[in-house]
């Protein structure tokens, strides 16, 4: 029985990483620097260490259980003010994260955090039908917009919160954590300098087996869309990051259990095929039914992969090469203390942040294509 | 550094697993059995140990390499026979295996082992083009034939076969090794067993980097398409034996590097899906410019993994379960030993082979269907 991690078969778990306990680590790079601003959006030198103050916009599980207690590990980060529509609920993680009761806001106030000049950030960690709106509004109350990925359900939506990041002059990120640890940033690496020569394949698979069929990831309206919103959003930024183009075609398949009491509104699964404008071609797969959790770089001369590629910690690399595999080590980060400060960083330093609003619309517009030709017998799309 | 083997970057090297050295075991199932009969084609009770006689048709690498010394680990099987349009390569190693130089035949005396007595099965390890011909005649010369696969180029090819095969009253089985072998066997009997649940999705890739340009492999009229026909048959044959079932539906897209020397005739790679009447899905990958080596099979409680699945030695599965991995070791068996021996007894018995003619012509049909649809912008190809 070795400890190679794999998922487990609930969502939490599964991203969570089984047997995977987290490990402190210094920040390590990533536009992290140690220069900070007093003023927002302006370029200064460094006047001290400050910190961008957060305010979070829902209280569920992410956030209790990732977001939270990432704060602890975050240098440019604090976490300030509480958005939620449960009091009580808000009060006690008040209490236990120190944050000043004066900041919590509930869905119905929640516009007025543009009187509150302690909060800098908002970071929405809502279900994604509610993205576009709260994001547009945290914008217009004149707040700098962390967004969780989906972006939001439709093409549209993601434009318009664009439109509103510009007429407000604020920076819009989503949450694509992955781009922020050390192990999918290696992986990008390896690939982009040929480490094992030129790329020839990719593959994709993210999966878990989703759990209460009562949750809002299965509910159309609330999710947008079934495994393919949820999870399989990894595997298609994965396979854009690690090819470094973005797809011209896709194709794909969905396919969904009879009588599944958890897929009545959503899909199940879809496997989708992507072709790059180098030819490079990626094969990627979907899952609510299935734990899968890989991302393999396959080149001239061997292949990288990391198995688990997209849980909350644990993640690892096997790089396989003349015949044998060896296992990469690298630095452990907290990938929400990484990506916290890194967004923080933009806004103390007028930067721009890694995956802005624009990475969020580049997946909903492929989503879009894939649902498409998932629906319309396979037909390949094209993307222009 | 692991031992964990991978592919090397030679179609041999790939297939006989770099680093994986060939350990002798007892045979074991599949089939086999100890009883042996006097009289081919007449279930008759065991008098002694007899062996049926092989002839081998095409002394290329294949036959070299890994059949010749295949039959000092049979027990069924003698090498009797050699059929080469090369005499002095033919009697260099009729001297090596024992094969009296009288059982050495050509090409053009090819349909006087009609008179050989002591030629029971004839097995076929010819280019792709060559497979109809040769197997069609040795059916009209009396003897039971073992075809590589592919089985030929084309459907209308494998339908004569059968046809002849049936006109001749003999056997006729495709060289399908993995179906003889304990890792592949297993993971059949995993899926159908259930041991992790019921199977929710299959991922197959089989691909290596094609070395020189000249070979047969890489010109079409010789082997019929590209990775698809050579490698991919693998991906494809095994998300078939994995499910347990036949494909309703395929859509693939293909991908050939421009200006490689090696792929002016014929397709680098082709990613290919499935679907099969249960739902069920296989996402698979076929390949001529990268090493890639596994089968997966997640099922509802975790998943199982060949990995190498299809080299010639050396496979090594991985049950993922519940947050961790364990390696599942199994008894080591020569493929084509074991393979050749089923057929053996099959002849001797006048039981049926594992893997027909028939079994050949549905992968070919899918093959045509896969290439139909990476042709016809991916549109999804109905199976019937």
């Amino acid at each position: 029985m070795s400890d190679r991690r794999e998922t487990d078969l609930t969502r939490r778990g599964f991203l969570q990483t089984a047997g995977g306990s987290l490990i402190a680590a210094p920040l390590i790079g990533a536009g992290v620097t140690t220069a900070a601003a007093q003023v927002p959006d302006i370029k200064l030198p460094a006047v001290g260490q400050k910190r961008a103050r957060w305010a979070l916009v829902g209280l569920g599980n992410l956030a209790i259980n990732q977001v939270m207690p990432a704060f602890a590990k975050t240098e440019k980060s604090e976490l300030k003010a509480f958005v939620s529509g449960r009091r009580e609920k808000a009060e006690t993680l008040a209490k236990k994260y120190g944050v000043d009761p004066k900041h919590i806001y509930s869905y119905d106030n929640f516009d007025t955090i543009a009187n509150d000049p302690e909060i800098d950030i908002v970071y929405i960690i809502l279900p994604n039908s509610m993205h576009a709106e709260y994001t547009i509004r945290a914008l217009k109350a004149g707040k700098h917009v962390l967004c969780e990925k989906p972006m939001a359900n439709n093409v549209k939506d993601c434009e318009a919160m664009i439109a509103a990041a510009k007429a407000a002059n604020k920076k819009l990120a989503i949450g694509y954590r992955l781009r922020h640890e050390p192990f999918n940033q290696t992986m990008i690496k390896m690939a982009r300098e040929r480490e094992l020569g030129a790329t020839r394949h990719i593959s994709c698979e993210a999966g878990f087996s989703i759990g209460d069929p009562k949750q809002w990831r299965l509910r159309k309206p609330m999710a947008g869309g079934g495994s393919m919103m949820d999870i399989g959003i990894y595997a298609l930024n994965a396979a854009r990051y690690l090819s470094g183009e973005e797809p011209v075609e896709v194709q794909a398949m969905s396919y969904t259990t009879p009588n599944d009491p958890r897929f009545v509104e959503v899909e199940e699964s879809t496997v989708f095929q992507m072709r790059f404008p180098s030819g490079l071609m990626a094969n990627c797969t979907s899952h609510y039914g299935a734990g899968m959790n890989r991302f393999r770089v396959f080149a001239e001369k061997g292949s990288f992969e990391l198995q688990p590629a997209l849980s909350y910690s644990g993640l690892r690399m096997q790089v396989y090469r003349g015949g044998v595999s060896e296992e990469r080590s690298l630095p452990v980060r907290d990938h929400f203390a990484s990506e916290m400060d890194h967004f923080s960083d933009c806004v103390l330093m007028g930067t721009d942040p890694l995956t802005p609003g624009e990475e969020g619309l580049r997946d909903m517009r492929i989503i879009t294509s894939i649902y498409e030709s998932a629906a319309g017998g396979g037909k390949t799309v094209k993307l222009t």
